[in-house]
């Protein structure tokens, strides 16, 4: 497998700057970094994965080595069909680590090849979730410390359909 | 904002003796209590506001500087229309812990002047909710260790509904 | 109550090699264990009782102090039914403990004979759950490594219809 | 290995509420229990070995099948020269969990047939250590509610001296 | 019991900017407050109770309603002598939690008048302790976003030593 | 910073299987990896440093892209003086977390350019650690499942002596 890339998976409905600082920091550590959004079928998504990809790019200062994809299934097909081995992952507050210990052994066992390797996200987004600031926001609350700009535009203009 | 009083805000559906135990000690903490009613928009609740209110009434000795609320929306909206600047939160086992964390943080970056003060929940009742309680009731189990004569009642005519 | 007899209550939906591992242990420790199939009203599950019974009985080895029943209701009415006042539960990564303890007092405060033994989950193991499997086979996922051959083939049934 | 048989090894330095609790709900659910009075190595301790067994016997009502025995060394060791393979051990607060799991895997790697069974301490008990207890006697706290009059006695004698 | 004041124990070896957040929030929520250096019988000091007041009161700017005070022995006996009910302690970290716990709850124990209430330390110091600065300070480390300066020089001079 | 080299620093005292698996994993994921041997002034070690680096040397296989290193003093200096950003960092058990997350904080604090990338440690050596493993080598029991042979040889030595 390819150790040059990276890919970072995730939901991404919408993108935070939890999402960003991740991903530039991603970015200034592999040498290409795929940012993927991933189909997640036990969530109806506010975002369809066309607008997730689109609200990522308007996010995100231009970064050479970044670019993105969408996937649906498991994390461990889409390494396989385009032959990267490392995948990225936040971690969040210590509620975070179990769940993500438990996802990063069934890959493992799924597929032995495959190395996750955790972040630490910057506290400042430590706790908070693209489902608390769409809720925070359906309650009329101020999240732009939380979301870029055009982000928070798009989720007003959801919630006021 | 005025530091006199405090409020207690939560969802009690229904009230419990580890809300009643939280109540009791912050009314003699702070020189006013408010205990406010919430709305929750994602989970469907057993009682109305209003009933919710009623059944904290029925179920808290007098307490001469104790008043109840209720408010739909944001806790620090609520916060700000009262000019109340402090809120009590009871912490019960370590899952509570992330959760109260996050909220916490979130509502601070959102309104930096509220401070919000945690208690101990007492060890008696640290594993109690009222979400178990119900289910509880609703399989026959006995509740009354957990739950006033007068929630359990009420609990009981809305389940042979 | 019976101490020579245990039970081991859980909604297996359906048996893992994690559960199987907590049978067979358990069975070395007591002189008789129930393997007790539970209703769990809050989920929507994938087999019946029944099937979730006959999954077991096809997945173990024969053992001699193993029997197997299905129980409607609170863990509590069934030790009673049957007078057992031994529990056994597995324990998993940390995320259980707290829901696990929970359990554990509420039961205990409804009736105090009872006593909950735990056990440690295999660390191969420590990480599925039946949801997670099931999860990871209805996106295609090769389940091999964490049910039975006979398991896996009727959650492939299910899957396809 | 004897099934019937299972032992609750310790430091008891000296013994609390907590223990007491653990071996009487221990001695309910096994034919015989040994209660182990085990070197720490890495603590100087307030008591010796056998006066630690002393103040277990002087704590414990009688129970018939309750024995008390000392080791130096691991406990693998203790289980194979007596032949037991069930360990008893009490789980305190979350913190306890970590430690005791590391030490369940390491002793389950050094001799597969051992069978940890974890017991929940009562949670009037779940906060308070032996060393916690020492602590607070030096400082001159009641610890009356923690343990036995007889071991407070000798805490207070040993503080005197 | 005096409920307009509350009192902030702790061994402040040295005060950081974590415990300036700390006392600053307090001093706004009670009508006094008292800072209390605690005596640590198991931990040898960089500095002396009186220099930990000395730096405690050249850290923080003037704010009427704060005094501090030194004590040897347990909180509760402080708590009694000078007839104050309401103790605060910061909340860092996960890992405080149980140990928080834990001495909140033997506290609550041995003087059940005694309240405990806990505020959430600032994210941006929520990972430092007085041990960690000193133990960054020994081996060169820069230290100046975490104490203020007048005590980052009292450190080095220490070191120096 | 040079992005293409990482670098895991540890006390190793002594090397693990627990540590070579994170080595090779690491080695498959940067194009270069430097093993640093950090002193740890606060624990007296049973191997030199120059021990500690032979012993990982004999552990390991060759690696084209492994080196080895040692460094007296903060991970930050060591960062610098070499010019490396990324810091690869093993997670264990839960208990891991609080401190591999203080420490990240702070060396992100003192130096905003470090990266400190983890990677979750097979579950086979989760629960094991240099310190558990010499402690049970004392007390007689059989280390081999953890250490290499060469390992296991040393701490014997070291024992009789």
């Amino acid at each position: 497998m390819n150790k040059r890339i990276a890919f970072y998976p995730g939901t991404f409905d919408p993108v935070t700057y939890g999402h960003i600082d991740i991903i530039e920091r991603s970015a200034s550590i592999f040498e290409e970094l795929v940012v993927v959004v991933m189909e997640n079928p036990k969530k109806k998504p506010m975002f369809t994965m066309e607008e997730r990809i689109e609200l990522l790019k308007l996010s995100l200062p231009h970064l050479n080595n970044v670019s993105f994809d969408m996937h649906r299934g498991l994390l461990v097909d889409y390494a396989k069909s385009r032959n990267i081995k490392v995948v990225v992952r936040g971690l969040r507050l210590i509620s975070d680590f179990d769940y993500e210990f438990q996802m990063a052994l069934a890959n493992k066992q799924m597929c032995p090849d495959i190395e996750i390797v955790f972040l630490m996200t910057d506290p400042r987004y430590s706790f908070i979730s693209s489902t608390m600031i769409k809720e925070i926001a359906s309650m009329g609350g101020n999240i732009e410390k939380w979301v870029p700009k055009v982000v928070l535009e798009k989720i007003m203009e959801k919630l006021r359909k």
